[in-house]
């Protein structure tokens, strides 16, 4: 018995808010029979969370239990076991979705599994669809510009580049922290040294109902932040 | 006679598809009574085109006929004169929506009407919608991350810079030029120079039936590219 090759779609689910998903995530969500998410046990996830309300009883959803991990993957993480999964109900010609935080590009881990993929099984048609990322949806929370005219917007993870703080903000643009809770020390002294903390903000868990947004972000030093803190400087 | 102040929405549409619109800027616009948009006349504009499939006779379509220019703002673009039009609509009590492509807080003419509008009727209430980016959509499309891991991404607009583009390859992460099509000759020279040529593609009118993606990006020298036009390098 032969199957067609069905789609795996890698889609971004937006920064946390169900309203942000896109028309084509609600459609492609709407015709996945698979849905797959990062989270740690089948019903529990943020990416699961964000589309949940969108989901049928007969849709079988798997979560795909990524460890988090800083530095390179060395294969521990999960992302071939998921290419792998995917790829299998592909090729049973079911319909299978992978959710990503964000936009899947955009340090989403999507685009790692996106890869696995395409080198496990290159038969396999994949297509990914973008999200709202979590830097625009904090920008549109504050008012803030990410970038406008000749401004030259650099991103930037804060779980890595602690030494290079200093010479990130001397490039002078705007600038984008994600998962700014690792490197917030630092940055605050840094900004300090440079007399623009009040050009600095911290969004934590932007668009959640225990969102928090500190316009002094050194008041952000006292408390304890998710791992969703975002720092934009301008 | 007096009115409730309506809320002002600044809408992100994406980057040209009507189904990467979120379900929240749909929302919005089906309550919105005026609509707005950054096009030459009320019924032509690209954001208009985006959003021209949900739209009902009985809305009330306004061209808002922004100029385009490069440099700073001398008052003339027109963001003052739709930020006014914008007020006197929500005084009026009816809900209005100014459309912006892609993200408006990321090079989107939003952001320029957002800041008007806190600045000549600070008693309005604003709120900005966050769209999907173009480079959201142009990396999805390519299959290319954005950024990963420890990666650092710079994104630049075209229409400025045009003697830094060195500067900012050997910065050395992934780099996003947005309205690349004005230093296109002097970004595949720089490519060129360093043996990374191979390493940036140009996408233009991302996802519209007119795209055009080109893998090497000296072919793109030898065609009239659009003003939408975005070049990665990884």
């Amino acid at each position: 018995m032969s199957f067609e090759l069905a789609t795996v779609y890698v889609v971004g689910v937006g920064p946390g808010e169900t309203d942000l998903l896109t028309l084509r995530a609600v459609k492609v969500l709407e015709r996945s029979e698979v849905i797959f998410h990062p989270g740690p046990r089948d019903d529990t996830g943020f990416a699961l969370g964000v589309v949940a309300p969108l989901l049928r009883p007969n849709q079988v959803v798997r979560g795909a239990s990524l460890a988090m991990r800083r530095g390179p993957d060395d294969g521990t993480v999960g992302y071939e076991r998921v290419a792998q999964l995917l790829a299998h109900e592909a090729r049973q010609g079911r319909t299978v979705a992978f959710l990503t935080e964000g936009d899947p590009m955009l340090f989403g881990s999507g685009s790692y599994v996106a890869e696995r993929l395409r080198s496990v099984a290159p038969d396999v048609p994949v297509e990914i669809v973008p999200g709202v990322s979590a830097s625009s949806s904090a920008a549109a929370r504050l008012g803030w510009p990410l970038a406008q005219k000749d401004e030259i917007l650099t991103i930037c993870p804060g779980t890595y580049h602690p030494d290079e703080i200093g010479e990130i903000l001397d490039r002078g643009g705007p600038v984008c922290w994600f998962k700014a809770a690792a490197v917030l020390p630092q940055l605050v002294e840094e900004l300090r040294r440079r007399g623009r903390l009040d050009h600095a903000a911290l969004v934590e868990r932007v668009g959640h109902p225990n969102e928090r947004i500190f316009l002094d972000v050194s008041d952000a030093l006292k408390v304890n932040l998710s791992y969703f803190s975002l720092v934009l400087v301008r």
